[in-house]
């Protein structure tokens, strides 16, 4: 059981009584039916690739582990209205490897895209690069089979574009982290196959800028801005220093870069390349843009995506920082990072802000760099709490949220708790409590219990 | 009071102990937390114009009416991300005035809008004629606000495009019907103002025929395609007789008809007119249309989306119908009607299957007229309840829904508890009593109650 008692990032290791590896719905039910008349706790897990602990048992060891891996069948793909019906236990590659025999495309993409299952995507509605223009996982389900706490099946799998009979049990249990049943099998939205793409690595001025450019794409290249991500320049610094095989894509230097990616998937649609060229010119006279470059071919497509997909391990390389995953309004992001930043890094002197990802979602990594030379266990016993309480607190500020795209699990849920306003958090608690009265489903994940003390 | 007590139909009429007319958020939180404190009944109203009398207080007397008509601020447009932020009193007509000012659009649209509310919109997940591009109420709500059961406040207005702290409360709020709280104001996706549109009105052999056009359209007018509305001659025969200035839009006859609507919203797409011919030229020559006619202006494209929009009042015109508002996978819906509309007339000898609207959606409004001749009276006393199980069942053999997008309300929640699975129902009535454990909002509508003794 070993590797699956630790998360995906080496934080927390739990205990486990066992592991369920049920390969069926009816036997996940059967195994669901026996934890709710014992009272016994179930920790779901797809590919324990999650970034928030959320599949990782508590230290008790009083709790199973239930995998859903088993339950790997892609059973049906329909081309004429793009769905493909599957387990939750696909693996997220083996998911696109399906479909793309069919002509066909499951848009969402991310790093752990050789672990992740689908049922662990749809339980931390993850998001991933291809967000701005398919969403994130939430969009992208068309209907859900699941077990509930008592063991009952809840049949959703149907794939319904209008349904109003109630309460959406579909949206509940995306992103509920299998706190309240446990995802078995879904029926998920697919997109034609790319043609071709084109991958422009842009040099700009700053966040605010990057933001003009973000507008301007929406507007001009409707319907084909597939991913718009930014990065300092530092952080294209740290990934040429550590990582093997990678470059600046240009020569001048600028104090912030941006991805675009254009994705072409009908035949009637421009050429990216050339599209990205007329619109990267009109950009530059407008001053938007200071330099830029666009992909010549799919191996310098992939060379600009590296960068931006290496930053998080070139930074781990350069030494500790504190990482937060945040959303603001995505018209809010570029003042949010030019306003805090400062801020932060004045209030603790010696760090370095990298604020890198999506801005096109308004969702940024935002991660804090320890001073030069601070040795990583003591820097993080300093001040881990005290800047992420501070980087949160800013984040509450300007309305956003403090977890955009990993969730809560154990990572976060007490400064989910401490940011959160208290009508938040006494309806998720009666919504936990109703549907699983035992508190058998993932205790202690997503859920701030009130006996924490945490909203006296 | 009257006219607030009786529902858009007509059919039912309730009574209350006094109309409250609050103008804040801050006033329904008043009135909430009193009411939590004494126990009485809030019925929330925006426009009274739902279709399952879910805004009509019960013949008891006990409830109080909960106007959110005065809510009706228009609070700021912003033209670079395309939102709106606005009280839940705005009614519809209004909002698309507003927004038309801006160079925008709401692209959500109904009979009703120049009564029905955004509040009222929101709670019933309405849908619409335009929901195939833009999707129901759902996919246009970037944020709301909203009264608790205990008169606490849950703002979630903020558009955040990724924010996955907990359960999805916005979700779970939007389609509730104000059975879990009263949505007070609104963040709302916008869209580019219409730059011109082609309305095609297309004979075709067969429901079959349609759909295989419909996946043809989604195909070759990537991204233009608005509107794919079905409808049998014998709709267009009754409107034409029954409603002044309408006529048949082709000389030649046809079983069955469809229209089309595509939209310019982008300088770059091509003239809707010109892509509706070449498209509609191919359909011809495969023989998926019989014959077409595509608007040459305004006029005319208002002229063919009439007879669409008066069907239902020429149904009334023509003698008593049961209408039933329901939804399979768009890719069953050909053969739904197709197999079960012979079934029906078979089984009730003298009715007659009128099964139009949304093809695009998989949501037919499948009404069944009465034998010529039959009394409304003696036949709805005989026939109503019949019949309208007999749909609904066929409807939930397919995977269906017996409520597409006009709700459950009072109108439809005994059939809906008769054909869920218990685990649905189960977890609605958790929910429902977790969130409003004194049963003060909105009593009676929507979940069916486990003590009316319907899941034995």
């Amino acid at each position: 059981m070993a590797p699956w008692l630790t998360d995906w990032r080496g934080r927390y290791r739990g205990q486990a009584l066992a592991i369920l590896s049920p390969s069926t719905t009816d036997e996940v039910a059967a195994v669901i039916k026996l934890a709710a008349k014992h009272r016994v706790a179930m920790v779901p897990q797809g590919g324990n690739s999650g970034m928030v602990a959320g599949a990782t048992p508590d230290a008790s060891g009083q709790s199973y582990l239930l995998s859903l891996r088993r339950l790997n069948s892609i059973e049906a793909i329909d081309q004429d209205v793009r769905l493909v019906r599957c387990g939750a236990g696909v693996i997220l590659q083996n998911l696109h490897d399906a479909v793309s025999k069919h002509g066909l495309r499951f848009p969402l993409t991310l790093g752990g895209k050789g672990s992740a299952t689908i049922g662990g995507l749809i339980s931390t509605n993850a998001g991933g690069t291809q967000v701005l223009r398919h969403g994130t996982m939430r969009s992208l389900v068309a209907g859900i089979e699941a077990v509930l706490p008592d063991g009952s099946i809840y049949d959703g799998l149907t794939p319904l574009k209008k349904d109003n009979r109630g309460y959406d049990l579909k949206h509940l249990l995306i992103g509920a982290e299998g706190t309240l049943g446990i995802v078995t099998r879904a029926t998920l939205h697919l997109v034609p196959a790319l043609i071709e793409r084109a991958v422009c690595w842009v040099a700009v001025g700053s966040p605010a800028d990057a933001y003009q450019l973000l507008l301007a794409a929406q507007d001009e290249c409707h319907g084909m801005l597939e991913g718009f991500e930014i990065l300092p320049d530092a952080a294209l610094a740290h990934v040429v220093k550590h990582i093997p095989g990678t470059r600046a894509p240009l020569e001048s230097a600028a104090p912030w870069h941006v991805l675009i990616e254009l994705a072409k998937d009908s035949a009637d649609q421009e050429a990216p390349a050339q599209l990205a060229e007329r619109f990267l010119a009109t950009a530059m006279g407008k001053g938007l843009a200071l330099d830029a470059a666009i992909s010549a071919n799919e191996a310098q497509a992939e060379a600009f995506w590296k960068i931006r997909d290496s930053i998080a391990e070139a930074e781990r390389a350069e030494g500790p920082a504190l990482q937060h995953d945040i959303s603001v309004p995505v018209s809010d992001m570029a003042r949010f990072i030019d306003t805090e930043s400062p801020k932060i890094e004045a209030t603790y002197p010696g760090t370095q802000v990298i604020a890198f990802g999506h801005l096109g979602d308004g969702n940024i990594h935002y991660h804090v760099k320890a001073p030069h030379g601070a040795t990583a266990e003591n820097w993080y016993r300093d001040f881990a709490t005290r800047i992420s309480a501070d980087v949160y607190d800013r984040v509450v500020a300007y309305g956003g949220s403090i977890s955009a795209e990993h969730g809560i699990g154990q990572a976060k849920i007490a400064e989910f708790a401490r940011t959160s306003e208290p009508a938040r958090l006494a309806a998720l608690r009666a919504i936990k409590n109703a549907l699983d009265p035992h508190g058998i489903m993932n205790p202690g994940k997503l859920v701030p219990l009130a006996s924490a003390g945490l909203d006296a």
